[in-house]
């Protein structure tokens, strides 16, 4: 099967298409809307995009597709996220850091405490930054990157695990034109925008899940691109649609809101 | 008084800064942590952070930050987000255009249909792109950024309004050591982690305000670090902390959970 991913080689995107299925046929594009337009256009079955990290929090975008591209979540993956600094001479040497935003966000305290006068370069991705670095050959330059990049670029660890917490995960979403049959161990996402404004009404929303023995497992609300204050809220919980508590308490939460159905996949957490 | 924010001159956390304090002394900083930093050790009075943006969803760094630094919310800002393309040249000409990763997200479809073979530039902030081009005078060369950059590095401007989102908001935070006073027309925000894990918690929990009748404006979980699944909510609600049935609601809410607040201040929506 064709997998659309972020490119290009060497990115935790790649990896995560990797453990979804290692003998997919990989299709690298530049941006989050790029992978969504594949599988919407049968370009590719299926497209891996990040959904939320541990440390930087959800990926909006992601979210904002799922409803535009009304494609569904067929799977989710979660990989630990660590970082790897490489480079050609000794951590005394490097004066030019090859890093994606988000790598430094992620390493920000080891770079400030063991290379505090270093340049920062900034690229558009983890394997960007590992092959620019590739290409330099030169001692003064390094690169912070995933151990994929760091293998299909072959080159040499100067040091693991340089991000600045122990705990650091993303999820990934595998999107599809379906979602996944019921396994017994499932979760299901959706989006629901209210049709009134009252305090209670989360509340009484939440209600619906609660009297149906269903745990929820994230919820956040997002602007809903017409005003600052008029919210989206996007809920994970435990269950797949077709199971009966499920389906009543959607059909309860549909009479106070839009609800729209991100898709079931088995729980991988 | 002195107020850190993001530098360099051009940004929209400048904008911020000036709309908050336009006779304030800026001090610009690089990174979020370094505007924290600033003000935890007093070599600031006030910082400016960007918390959640209408398209890119909530700035994590700063939710963390708030928690880790003990610092409160004393102000809270919302800017229009208006990105400008400028140059030297026609669009026709652009081959190559600076641009920060965010605005980029947020002028993708623009980009795509009337300039889809240039190459993007990424910068590190907006500031960065005009300060970029500004140096080049290159034809061939343009930038994507906000009015306030335009005007700092006087640049041309080829096209206004080129976001893809008319509706495209900016929130942000002025954080101090203290709250701001009642003023009768306010927000709070706190962050709550739960002590227990069963379905309907939730939903129990968000029960204490609507019993008091207080309106939930935002609601967003974040993984607390120690494992995916294992949440933090951060809320934001109608209501000053030294209203009754805000300090009632909130002492319910402590006896299943921690409670941090991250402050009340005058509300701007």
């Amino acid at each position: 099967m064709r997998i659309a991913t972020l490119g290009p080689e060497g990115t935790f995107s790649h990896e995560a298409a990797l453990k979804y299925d290692g003998k997919a046929d990989l299709a690298f594009v530049n941006t989050i809307r790029d992978v969504f337009d594949m599988v919407s256009k049968g370009k590719a079955g299926l497209g891996i995009v990040p959904i939320e990290n541990s440390i930087a929090g959800t990926v909006g975008q992601t979210l904002d597709f799922l409803m535009q591209f009304c494609l569904k979540i067929k799977a989710e993956e979660v990989l630990p996220i660590n970082h790897y600094l490489v480079g050609f001479g000794a951590i005394g040497d490097i004066r030019h850091i090859y890093i994606h935003p988000q790598t430094f966000e992620q390493c920000e305290l080891f770079i400030k405490k063991n290379m505090p006068k270093a340049e920062m370069i900034q690229t558009s991705s983890n394997g960007k930054s590992a092959e620019m670095l590739s290409k330099s050959k030169d001692k003064s330059k390094a690169a912070i990157i995933p151990k994929i990049a760091v293998d299909f670029y072959k080159l040499k660890v100067l040091k693991k695990d340089v991000q600045d917490n122990r705990f650091n995960v993303t999820r990934f979403f595998a999107i599809s034109k379906d979602d996944a049959k019921k396994t017994g161990y499932d979760r299901t996402s959706i989006a629901v925008y209210p049709q009134v404004d009252r305090p209670g009404l989360l509340h009484e929303m939440l209600g619906h899940f609660a009297k149906n023995g269903i745990n929820l497992t994230k919820i956040e609300s997002r602007p809903s691109k017409g005003k600052l204050g008029d919210y989206i809220f996007y809920i994970d919980f435990q269950g797949h649609k077709s199971e009966k508590n499920v389906a009543d308490a959607l059909k309860k939460l549909e009479e106070s809101a839009f609800v729209t159905l991100l898709g079931s996949y088995p729980r991988k957490y």
